[in-house]
């Protein structure tokens, strides 16, 4: 066998250990009886240890070494087909980077994060983050130590973002937020000083298994499930991967929320519907999988969003949603519902959030975090800087820390380095969607007869089935002729609340 | 580590990896979306593969030979405690087993059977042998090829049947089904001369929700679910371990048969009772499993007919079913519910069955099995044979070959040897429950207050604790101070029999 397939099929048996993983997990999450969380999470540590020891394996070392593999941009272009580089380039960081953490760094990282969620949850249901600090400490200056064995150049917080947001760096984070955060401050300001929206009928309650029809309804018209897909509930919604044709999603619907389980639903549908694109000719291999977490969340967000958060939307849609809540929607028109959807409000929870104040909260995370990692600020700081930071960015401060720093449980995780890839994904989005606009004729009558076939297509031809075949700049750079900035994001943003907003 | 603990450790990621292996299968059954089936079966090829190189290899072989384990009944009673010479043992026994397999035949079995799901599908749709007996052929010589692999002593059959009957022979199946056969023979020809039973009642439509409903509720009652189980539906039922406390079962209804699925869910909460009572000592070991098919259905079966086809159940439950079904079993007292409960008639389909006629269906394959992998007769000759057989045991013949020899699968997934094991189960459970009716004071009457805790505990001291340490054989002498034999489950069937049918 060539050496190239070899390395091919260790990916492959990769790729399907970690769709039975992700199985796993589904599971756990969705149908497990309750006596059996024990054991399984004793079936994911073992499959996982099974996983990395398979990723770090001297023979894949060995076979790189003997294709004198040394570099990443360095590959004979003449010997290997543009998906054979594209493998190998991505495998060989992939599985360098594993190897460079050391097996008690990775075990304890596991331990302390499991440890950490009950204690999280804790202080958090007694909202204090003092109880919560000795764990995140912990936490961090592992963290600290990963960053500084994966190596980095200029700050450590780029060794930990790169394993969620691939070959990007925390400089250009920084560069693209800037303007983001201006802008954003910007608008907020003038429709903080507009008249507000009332959402006042918002507090009904809206049964659960009409939200469940309507929701999959969504679903279907945006060409999910098709044999390929599932819905289920969970407690916290998420897209999982379990073979190239068979992706699931969950959703949990609240009666006292009309929109959390539906915007829910499309969010997931959008990340479902990359993971089910990309094309035949990757599937099995590694470079099935989302090029970057920025670009995930731009597919979701772009339709929960742009398409989703749309007038033209809910043109086609109010009226259905209308036949199914009589009662409780008689006295609301299509307007007054579409700006409801759309209501700004500075809140202190970021998963509650609009669009135009959401990515303010990404922004004060990464800048915290950059701080923390860097040893300039100390665990036992956070909660007064996320205090000063919230007010500093969206007028507001937490009366307690479950409504700041506590809030997310991303941290007690070792997810450091993440928040980033949720504001990546929303400029991705709109500057994605500025394309769209321009390159499919009609898009928004499309949208206004419920029909995403067109856009399903330019993203599957332009997106999805690339995999990881193109980092996530050079495919941003592919699809839209730019780079990744916050100009197309706050374009969008302006046109719309300021017609919403009247200012 | 000391040795036996390091086979004990292999032990528990071998357990580990078959439960992992099936929550595929059992996702595959009931929840996969339909074009999600062909990766899983790779998934599960894979995880196989893994086990099966796990469980053969050489450092168990080595572990063994450390401890100087030569033969399964030379240990050192003095070194090893009763639970770990039970473990080496039973290990010991597997290991070998697997390691007598070249792993050739293995893939090729398991590629012929694969295939062979297909063909014999078409063939029983065509009601033609002869498209299936190609496929037949091949895996017969494979399987005869697999029996000398691993040895036997007078029969190659008693290679196959050790399979799923750890320890027993092929002559002693003989000897019990011999008195078996004619003792059923004579209860038949009584049952056929006396009054038939009006079964008319049962050809309406029963919804689906409510057997749903009432099923759910005797499984409860039976101690099943206690938030380490759950039911769900798929085209076959079965039972599948996930984990100590994560035992699932499957069932299907269909509207126009109010026995099929109610009885499929007694049966197989019989099943996952069992597992689920394994002793907390031998958790995550190897002989936390079943110590033979012969026992497993047992529990099944017991509590299907001996409890669930009694006149006491339904004086409990015929109540809470008719008012479920308010019109259609109006006019139906519960004295002839139970007796069309327990309606004998002689027909050609194994899984319709009932309890007098069941164990015939089983001796003419036991016969027709142990000719075939013996050479004694040939494929091409299984549809004369079969219909011959049917005639002198069930007084019917087969009108085409769907009705006989193509009516089940297993022997398409190559399972031959395991047919006796379901004629087993029903003698070993008539052999209990009578010991549980000494034992246990108005057993009856418990039943018919729908409580069943004093025959679960007593299940589960007398018999599910003890998982693999004993064998089938050892088990029943322990249990009922005697060995397997025909005599009480011929006195269960004529004693309840002859009060039914007046004869």
């Amino acid at each position: 066998m060539k050496i190239i397939n070899k390395l091919k099929k260790i990916g492959e048996e990769l790729t399907s250990l970690a769709h039975i993983i992700e199985l796993l997990h589904w599971d756990q999450e969705t149908k497990i009886p309750k006596n059996g969380a024990i054991e399984r999470a004793n079936q994911i540590a073992y499959l996982s240890e099974l996983y990395h020891k398979k990723s770090t394996s001297d023979e894949i070392k060995k076979l790189f070494n003997e294709i004198n593999f040394i570099d990443e941009d360095l590959i004979d272009n003449e010997k290997y087909s543009v998906v054979d580089r594209a493998f190998l380039k991505r495998f060989y960081r992939e599985v360098n980077r594993e190897r460079k953490l050391p097996t008690n760094l990775v075990v304890q990282l596991a331990k302390e994060t499991s440890l950490a969620q009950a204690v999280w949850h804790e202080a958090r249901v007694k909202k204090d983050f003092n109880i919560f600090a000795p764990s995140l400490k912990k936490i961090v200056d592992i963290l600290k130590e990963k960053a500084d064995k994966i190596g980095f150049k200029t700050h450590p917080y780029d060794a930990l973002l790169d394993e969620y947001e691939p070959f990007m760096n925390s400089e250009n984070v920084k560069n693209i937020f800037k303007p983001l955060q201006m802008g954003l401050t910007e608008i907020l300001k003038k429709i903080r000083t507009s008249n507000s929206i009332d959402t006042q009928f918002l507090s009904q309650n809206f049964s659960v298994k009409k939200q469940d029809e309507f929701g999959r309804t969504v679903l279907k018209d945006m060409g999910y499930f098709n044999d390929s897909g599932r819905l289920d509930i969970s407690a916290h919604p998420f897209t999982v991967t379990l073979g190239a044709n068979d992706v699931r999603i969950t959703t949990r619907y609240d009666e006292a929320s009309l929109f959390s389980g539906l915007f829910s639903d499309i969010h997931e549908g959008g990340h479902a519907l990359y993971e089910l694109g990309f094309s035949k000719n990757i599937q099995g291999n590694i470079l099935a999988t989302a090029t970057s977490l920025g670009i995930h969340e731009s597919q979701s967000r772009m339709w929960e969003n742009q398409i989703g958060r749309s007038y033209k939307f809910w043109e086609f849609y109010y009226p259905k949603l209308k036949k199914l809540f009589k009662n409780e929607l008689k006295d609301v028109d299509l307007y007054d519902f579409y700006r409801a959807v759309n209501n700004v409000s500075s809140s202190l929870i970021r998963v509650e959030a609009d669009e135009v104040t959401y990515n303010l909260h990404i922004i004060l995370r990464f800048e915290i975090e950059m701080l923390l990692i860097n040893g300039d600020i100390e665990v036992k700081d956070l909660p007064e800087i996320w205090n000063d930071k919230t007010e500093q960015y969206l007028g507001i401060i937490p009366v307690n820390d479950s409504e700041g720093v506590l809030q997310d449980v991303h941290w007690a995780s070792g997810l450091i380095g993440y928040f980033p890839t949720y504001a990546l994904g929303n400029i991705y989005a709109a500057q994605f969607y500025n394309k769209i606009k321009n390159e499919i004729n009609d898009i928004e009558k499309e949208i206004s007869k419920g029909k995403f076939n067109e856009i399903l297509r330019w993203l599957r031809n332009n997106i999805h089935s690339f995999g990881s075949m193109y980092s996530a700049e050079e495919l941003c750079k592919k699809v839209t002729g730019e780079t990744l900035n916050s100009k197309y994001f706050l374009n969008y943003i302006d046109d719309k609340y300021k017609k919403i907003y009247k200012y």
